[in-house]
């Protein structure tokens, strides 16, 4: 295969997670390793900077700022959710890319992300451009198909579980009166999120929190949910309840949605008021809710480190797999065989992801339907280990910011 | 003055706070050191275990335990809210000393807890009983007049102002359109912790996150605040607020409480969905709200280990001052006059904390009304420096749990 000399583009897409960075970092450093790749660019706000030829270069950041992204959440490079969809758009995309002299483009990202890249690559082929397109797998749901599990859940999970561990402290020292903490995780359609929580609990303390996991791969019904709080409450003093956001009823609709978005996606939230709701009404005892909302993808002062360094290595193997040759297809993280945890990276083609989703295998939940066996545990309990050391200044975690130098624009301007 | 030989109680009561379990340390750890003292008991869930004879054998405890009171959150011993009213309640608590030997009685509370503890010293002495009562302070609110601040505090300040920290971060990845993130922390009546929100922000650097602070000392009008916002908006592309739950309109009214305990207390609660419908109805962007809740006095992974040291300095200081004859006082912290931070431990009369709330100083505060000072810096940031290390096990943290070996009761029953 002839060598492909040109220049690198990352992009960053969809709700970032605390180990999205760590990615970047990755790709930007072991591109600097290649001969073939010239310059490193970064697109602003994903796709949308790609249109308005908002590029930025990567190669200009200190070293020291390359690594402090290691440890920082959020999205360096700034995300967007847009999904591009006029042919008009993708033509725009790829005459950018050919003004830079683009040759290898890097997404992290989760469906949509993977989507639009790969019909730029499309074009690009039809156009006989040469460029390799890589995905790189993100999301704290956990959800994509195709890879042991996605950079961003380990971490995620972390935080859940220390925290439910730490609410159940805390109501556990409340007294003797019955006390029921209900605490509402993200995770949409799937329950890996809220089945992570249960790694607060050690298997042989059936006592620990948390007591119940309610999941949205199992079917919902009030009845039995009062019955489960009272069973529990009746042997320990408090209930500590773990509910996924995206939880359904036998008739497939979401117990509680708070709206939908422009795109007309649902906008979870409320289940847990609406579980409060039945606990006062049917149990009688007294009720917490806590939301843990968008800390559940921020919080790295408490990322895993197992989590953390998969997602470097993620966009070092997306970088090595383009530069020999591959294309269209997403860096997969692939678990080995032994009873030591290990992982390396694979690749899956784009292509089989669209509109795909992982849900927990129905086979790792108990019978019961609000607790995890033996098999969710050996999955998720490798990912949540060590943990990445923050640089505390000032007595508050300390995140790096990018320089953000813009590379020239050579194109005219474009409404999107 | 003649030693006092005999039992020492130590109970617990009120919200938990991080560092709550670090005062019990201290206090089992020093009371050891003296020949005057005989047992070291606990009462179970505060005055409730003192009616109730529920006492357990702290000095039965092993070593690692103790230890590991350090860093564990919660209340060890079992908190209560009860504030004794009947005479007959005072009667049965100094019986119960009586019965025990206790001679040094140490609680860890707030306001309740220290009256509690007066009325049944003050019966104590008019049945000429000796008996040496020594608040220890505690509350994350750091309300409690007398002291420079209260352990609790600093924890609670460095779990707020880093997960602020990460939520902005998170925010402003989110691209191009402006974002309003609102998050409510507890402080009932003052603005201590939505202030110590205020240290996630360099002082030099004034488009730092929180970009508004609106605390229960400033009296709270919507106009002002859309005003606020949209100004905020203006000029970064997102906004970060921090409320205090208690937020008073011009009338003193609370903007926002959810309900009132059995006590008649305000539940606070609901002050960020209240902005949220201003921002939404007169600003019109997209608003994100976070509630920190209980988290913000139970995440022992992120205390201040300055807090920490402290808590466990207090309680050390108790036993010392109850052994050298003092009696109907409350621990002290008191800061250095230095510019290195430096603090010490003091003692104040119980009698005059009945009752009384701090304020956050309106000259911390400035002019603007939404954010806080050089002084609030000079006051606050030392509090929060240092991280207390948690040992983790499989990935959590790991906390202690006391054997509670039960002391033998030696009273018939009592119905309280």
């Amino acid at each position: 295969m002839a060598e492909l000399v040109g220049n690198v583009l990352i992009g960053q897409s969809g709700g970032p997670s605390v180990v999205n960075n760590a990615s970047v970092a990755g790709v930007v450093s072991e591109a600097l390793n290649h001969g073939c790749v010239e310059e490193v660019y970064g697109a602003l706000n994903g796709v949308a900077g790609i249109l308005h030829e908002d590029l930025i270069d990567l190669a200009a950041e200190s070293q020291q700022t390359i690594r402090g992204l290691r440890h920082t959440p959020g999205a360096a490079l700034g995300s967007c959710r847009t999904k591009l969809k006029k042919q008009q758009d993708f033509e725009r995309a790829l005459e950018v890319f050919k003004a830079h002299n683009i040759r290898y483009y890097f997404h992290i990202g989760d469906g949509d992300a993977q989507e639009n890249a790969a019909k730029i690559s499309e074009l690009a082929q039809a156009q006989n451009y040469d460029l390799r397109v890589i995905g790189i797998p993100k999301t704290i749901d956990n959800d994509l198909p195709g890879t042991d599990h996605c950079p961003g859940y380990g971490s995620a999970v972390k935080y859940i579980a220390t925290t439910v561990k730490e609410l159940a402290v805390d109501a556990d020292a409340a007294g003797a009166h019955d006390l029921v903490t209900i605490v509402e995780v993200m995770g949409r359609n799937t329950g890996w999120l809220a089945a992570g929580a249960s790694l607060a609990k050690r298997r042989d303390h059936p006592g620990d929190a948390p007591h119940l996991v309610y999941l949205p791969e199992v079917t919902f019904a009030g009845d039995k949910f009062a019955d489960d709080v009272r069973r529990v409450l009746k042997k320990e003093k408090h209930c500590v309840i773990v509910v996924g956001e995206g939880l359904v009823d036998k008739d497939g609709n979401y117990v509680a949605v708070e709206t939908s978005d422009a795109a007309g996606a649902a906008q979870f939230g409320g289940v847990g008021e609406f579980l409060k709701e039945i606990v006062e009404t049917q149990v009688g005892a007294k009720v917490r809710v806590a939301r843990l909302g968008i800390a559940q993808r921020a919080a790295a002062h408490l990322a895993s480190k197992v989590d953390a360094d998969e997602a470097f290595l993620a966009g070092q193997a997306a970088v090595k797999a383009a530069v020999s040759g591959e294309s269209d297809k997403m860096v997969t993280l692939v678990r080995g065989d032994g009873d030591h945890y290990t992982c390396e990276t694979g690749l899956t083609s784009l292509a089989e992801l669209a509109g795909n989703v992982k849900k927990l295998p129905r086979e790792w939940i108990n019978e019961d339907g609000v607790s995890l066996n033996f098999q969710f545990y050996r999955y998720a309990t490798p990912l949540i280990q060590g943990e990445v050391v923050v640089p505390f200044d000032n007595g508050v975690p300390s995140f790096v910011r990018l320089a953000k130098e813009s590379v020239d624009k050579t194109l005219p301007g474009y409404e999107a």
